[in-house]
């Protein structure tokens, strides 16, 4: 594997992994009125969008980042949509 | 222009505006108490990882997204720590 695709991998877990202490904080405080409900919204099209080009252009950085990322991502939307 | 050159730049578009909303509404209520401090730090050292990424493998639509992407998370990041 290329050194350039090791450095994909690594970007792809830590953006990915970001949204996990984001998606934690927000389970346990129920609290989202800081978070923007358009932002979650635009991001998770996105991100899906992101999973098709990855798989199609076969970038696997770019496909495993974003489907691990819009699952998370998916979570934090969903508590936004329940409590404001 | 490939197809899936533009999907994957519509994915960039969509991924990276989608910080704006939570940029200017931190920016506007100045309220950042729900916004996840560790995925902000993490989230802006993996974009900058994908920006790297994104140039070394001339993969225009990762480069151009993950640059704008920074400028948003970024100033979110600036807004986290100055309001806590």
């Amino acid at each position: 594997m290329e050194f350039m695709t090791y450095i994909g991998l690594l970007a792809g877990i830590l953006t990915t992994i970001s949204f996990l202490p984001q998606a934690i904080k927000t389970w346990r405080t129920k609290s989202t009125k800081d978070i923007s409900l358009a932002m979650f919204l635009c991001f998770c099209f996105g991100v899906v969008l992101w999973v098709i080009y990855g798989f199609y252009t076969q970038n696997l950085p770019v496909f495993l980042a974003n489907f691990a990322t819009f699952v998370l991502a998916f979570s934090i939307l969903i508590c936004k949509l329940k409590y404001g």
